[in-house]
């Protein structure tokens, strides 16, 4: 129990998988959630002392218990990257209130219940992370995102409330802004004619957020975008 | 029900009455929301025509039913101006699920609620007005404002998602952005010293909604705050 | 001299004629400048009592020059909207430091040696409007506007900066974003595929701007954007 | 000559020294420039291979004749942060016009006339990183920063531009916004009541500036901003 705790909140095959990888790599004992456990099991074996938690950030009560064993079991988390985020696409005719409520539970509601979770000992510390995984509509509402843009702007204003409260308590909030499409197999053959260019590499991605996490706490960083350099923008 | 119906969801004292007086000035038939109908009845039966509606912008029943009886009675709306929007103050680790929850249902789940409910006579009519009133909250997360200020950065996403997909079909869905305390009893009496330089009157930040309702389409405005000359901003 | 003196610094057969026209239109005596007065010594024999001055915006005694001959032949301005702002496009590598220069010069420097002529009659009066005719790429930096973007950025930061200052002396100070391609002669020959909808009329972006100079100052308005309902944002 | 070039325009007894180590560190030969070369020379003769040169940026012909003897000196740079930045403080009536041009040449033209000296072996390269030190002010203007603002607003807007053109061809542009008190003796005398979580440590933001340059290109970030954690904001 002596390592760091670090979570990973959302843990698919891209950035949540690499996330866990590089904050392992710093020495971290990782906790990984996701709602099945299956990926994260496999994913789990593979790094020292490992656990995977099955767990829906949409659920208080869900994210209440998870982190209630995860503490017992690990101790408290010193660094916690909330990277749930699944989005509906539709506009405002097309997307149903319910698609419009989870998009809004999994990305704002969720970051809540688990910060919540984690706050208290990272204050009582004097130090800790918190890393949210934003999405470029977080910052504008388009014609086809009426579900995920206004949940993701809750989510960074959310991110941004906290870090205004927290980061005097030695609480390092942050917010990392991916615009971009994955490097992941299901990507590659949904756009076959893309270069390599136009992908972004879930290690780069990772990368950032262990230097944010990272930091010294005289020049913080609240909100940064990752971008592959071949992107148009 | 020849003459065009206006809606004003979210009726006070302040800006409610004001928006509901200034739109039934232009020959509107006005339909007054609020939770309570009380201050609602009162108000309409100063306006021509008006009718008070009961209605909890939360509920999406409620909702649904209210805006089927609305239009029965009066007409498809032509202009809705979505007023509803209260919020708790306090910092991330003050505030509850609960009322980051309510905050967010009333604020922005409420107005994709409303808005469902009238777009599709204004697509049909080629014509129409949605008008959200925000706050600066939308536009940032301030330390004691972790429920308030993602519920409105929320409406405003989704207000700026919708203006992008139903302008082209000649629906003018815009957002103002009250910055100010409102020149209120109640206000006035918990802030003695202020001058009269400090305080937003309701009337008139109403005539900028008129205004917006009147936009010749060549140039539409989306987005406009409006804020006491005095202010210090 | 007793009528409301209106001042439109950058008067071009669009905006520039339409902003003319509509200020007359509420009685104020106008004073149409552009470099070269062909186009406003024609457009002021169509309004009564209006006259046309030559100024270089880009060169400060020639503004000092005009707008003492300004005040003298007509009185002190009441409400100055400045839309001088031509633009190079190009990007960093094919802009010239003259262009980049030039750029600055007549949409910010001159945008600061014209308040200055007229800020002090409006602080002695208490009131006044000062009114920035900007662009979207104020707001943001593409790839092809190095020098443009720089110059109205500019524009708009001072804009800001003076509203902020000179709000609670009772002036006016307010921006109005033009994203849109103006409805002219030569803009539909060069785009004779567009529809209707996709242009700005500059009477109606006119009227947009009279509104904002009547606003009533419990209520003041510092940043509009107008565009037509057709058009992709 | 095999050593990468580093340049760092702008070499005060702060950051910019600051920057100057850090890059030295990753084993760059750095070039000092400064408009007067006494402080420059004793930091060159501590970092192996540097050299000082004397350098107005706010003059296009200093800047050419500086980096054509930088480069047959040194070689081609492959990292340039513009640290040049000094402003005057005041609101619209005080400040001159010549203060509000002599911001901008130093903030945003210099920019520009710096960039153009580099861009052109960067890109034959494939690679590089500008990196231009900005503020908070770019963001918005204030009513004490009605030179410094616009001048730093154009310098945002031009590293904006920048980007989105040079990204591609391997160029990395980028922004660190520095939003601090700078911690040095003099700031410390004129605040002698603030705590040490109120200033910014130089080294800790040119610890940003360098892990800016070694960003994987698949995910590249144009803009940080930096600030000490116990700062409101």
């Amino acid at each position: 129990m002596n390592t760091p705790v670090g979570v990973i909140v959302g843990v698919g095959e891209g950035n949540g998988a690499a996330l866990a990888r590089a904050f392992a790599q710093t020495g971290m004992t990782m906790a990984l959630l996701a709602r099945q456990s299956g990926l994260t099991e496999e994913l789990a074996a593979t790094l020292p002392g490992a656990r995977a938690y099955a767990c829906d950030v949409a659920d208080s009560a869900s994210v209440k218990e998870t982190f209630a064993r995860l503490r017992s079991e690990l101790g408290d988390p010193t660094t916690v990257v909330y990277n749930a985020g699944s989005g509906v696409w539709g506009d405002v005719e097309s997307i149903s209130l319910e698609a419009f409520e989870t998009s809004w539970r999994v990305n704002a509601y969720g970051a809540l219940a688990v910060s919540r979770e984690v706050i208290p000992a990272m204050k009582a510390a004097g130090s800790g992370n918190i890393i949210f995984i934003g999405a470029t509509a977080s910052r504008r509402g388009g014609p086809k995102t009426a579900a995920f843009a206004p949940a993701k702007a809750a989510q960074r204003s959310l991110a941004e409330s906290m870090a205004r409260s927290l980061w005097p308590a030695g609480i390092h909030v942050s917010l990392i802004i991916v615009d971009a499409v994955v490097d992941l197999p299901r990507t590659r053959r949904g756009m076959p004619d893309k270069p390599d260019s136009f992908f972004l590499k879930p290690d780069d991605m990772a990368a950032s957020a262990v230097w944010l996490a990272q930091q010294p706490r005289s020049a913080w960083t609240f909100e940064i975008e990752v971008r592959p350099f071949g992107e148009k923008w």
